[in-house]
């Protein structure tokens, strides 16, 4: 019970936790930063991507993001200047690679409910597929009397096909835009003195001298009170009453940027990512993160995803002459997400609970 | 404990109910129905309705329904052709009287869904001073810059102002139509056939020879068997799973009656009605009705406006010409309502439990 319970950033019964545990999770993470680097290379880059090149544009985000959250959480134990200055230019890579993911996530996501919508239990055919309109998509025998009433399009209304048109047109363009811009970032100079620091970092880690024998764990514990804070700042109580109705408050309002309500979610959401890298800094490669952090992260992941797919609906929306069916089954998919936004809160009003009941346990085993 | 917690319709720790306990009901409701009708040819009938012609109207289909649901539950101790002859009259009633209400309490559902969705705080204004489009509301200092950008409409988009004038229109033309019709069916010869009928009833209640000593209790104990298997057959484990999105599932369906999934709880509705009579019969004047069961009841009207809002909003979609920004804004509205009747599953499925809690307890104490 107690290994599987333990929070790693106050449990002082295991051995310590210095900085050389630091170094060395840095010393991995930046050398799977270049194995992903090189392996994004090999596979090609051409738009869309392989499935190969995806997943090591995923690394390559991933290691840069857990690099980054590091420096940031244990910056007194590194070099100030080297950190200072390695800091934005990770979130710069990673930020640039994650934009035509996210364009294209979006876009299944948006096409997914779409269908989920529709009653059509079938998923929607892929982005590229779905891009060849005339296709005759459908093997019936005979030829269709009337095209949008056959093959994957059979159960949508005119106005979710319109709907999803529209969106597949604004996020596919999206989507080659952030990808012409990928490609441009990892050709330019900038990008490959990144590279270079990073390989140094492979080999050796800016430690300052007393460092190496420092415990992490106050540092990791820190990281923990600005979660724990930014939580307990939270509307919990709202959240975890199902139905509330509170995502969709400003579904109509006038106001450009209706979702204020969003941001302190997602502000817990990184500092959720940075505690989640202080635990594996901290638990070193034996131990896994806590299952329960991990299902914590993915509900504000989905609130993040589903709020800006809500945007991106409300946002189609405004294109100048859209078919009014068209914007109807916006309005309709630009609430769905809304409430993918609520339930997404609801999950992580539930992990959290959880999270505390455990912490109550850990507390009255002792 | 346990006078709180008993089942009325099996309980039988307490003294015989019988036939003239039915007797007694009946009359009583009776004299009411009559009393209404008064009240309501007192008050006069103008569009709209006064306060007390529209509490007269509903008395009148209060005590028609009770009438008419105690008829149906406790038909083998009443006169059966009499009981035949009376039941689709009183229906037709209470559904002639309903519709107008059902209308203008859409329209304010619908209003109050828009003002919500907009951010706005306020309450709409009464549909009727609503009507008056170019009326100064704002009492501020100065003539407005931009009159949409005043009074209560302050708050609204475009185009949640012109789905709302759009529904008001047709929701004021069907509620028009509906009290004609109401007022029509007051001075019919059949209404008057159905009134005389219940003056008599007010005074003698055609029982059959033995029902004057019979037990009510196995009646009433089989209009709670048909509500519990109809409960049982809903899908409760899903209802009672938060934001499990299956009322929005036919959300954008071509299909024409895309919310067949809202029959079986439309039933259910109408059988807990006649369970609550049949406790009301059974109780008699001293005890109320369980509060659980009023709650249980409650859900489940949500659950029918939700679902007739909806599909009002759908509808007003449909209607050729509108803008886009009025489809979009009808569209969130109808996605809206959808989750209320999803929101209203779940508080029945709340109520329900407890109910079953409830009788566990009553056995295990007994």
């Amino acid at each position: 019970m107690a290994t599987q319970h333990h929070d790693p950033t106050t449990d002082s019964t295991a051995g310590p936790v210095t900085g050389d545990s630091l170094a060395h999770y840095l010393r991995s993470q930046a050398t799977e930063f270049l194995r992903a680097l090189r392996l994004h290379r090999e596979t090609g880059a051409g738009a869309g991507g392989s499935e190969e090149s995806v997943e090591a544009a995923r690394a390559l985000r991933r290691s840069a993001r857990r690099i980054s959250g590091s420096l940031h959480t244990f910056q007194p134990l590194l070099d100030s200047d080297w950190s200072e200055a390695m800091r934005p230019e990770l979130a710069w890579v990673s930020g640039t690679l994650a934009m035509e993911h996210a364009y294209a996530a979006r876009l299944e996501r948006l096409l997914a409910a779409l269908h989920r919508l529709s009653g059509s239990g079938a998923l929607p055919a892929p982005p590229t597929g779905a891009a060849v309109g005339g296709r005759a998509v459908s093997g019936d025998a005979g030829p269709p009397a009337h095209p949008a009433a056959t093959g994957e399009r059979g159960n949508l209304t005119v106005g979710a096909v319109k709907a999803g048109a529209l969106l597949e047109r604004q996020l596919t363009l999206a989507r080659t835009r952030a990808h012409s811009a990928a490609l441009q970032a990892l050709g330019s100079s900038r990008f490959h003195a990144v590279a270079d620091k990073v390989a140094l970092l492979a080999s050796e880690v800016p430690l300052t001298r007393p460092a190496s024998a420092a415990d992490l764990r106050p540092l990791a514990a820190a990281a923990r009170e600005r979660l724990a804070d930014a939580v307990a700042a939270l509307p919990l109580l709202t959240a975890g009453s199902p139905y509330n109705a509170e995502a969709l408050v400003h579904g109509l309002s006038p106001d450009p940027s209706p979702h204020p309500q969003d941001t302190p979610w997602h502000q817990v959401r990184l500092l959720l990512r940075l505690h989640r890298y202080a635990c594996e800094v901290v638990l070193g490669d034996d131990e896994p993160v806590d299952l329960r952090l991990l299902a914590a992260g993915q509900a504000l992941d989905r609130h993040r995803d589903a709020s800006e797919a809500a945007a991106a609906a409300a946002q189609a929306a405004r294109t100048p002459r859209i078919a009014p069916a068209t914007a109807y089954a916006l309005g309709v998919l630009h609430a769905d997400q809304r409430h993918e936004v609520e339930a997404a809160r609801y999950a992580f009003q539930r992990c959290w609970q959880k999270e505390r009941q455990k912490e109550g346990e850990a507390v009255s085993t002792r």
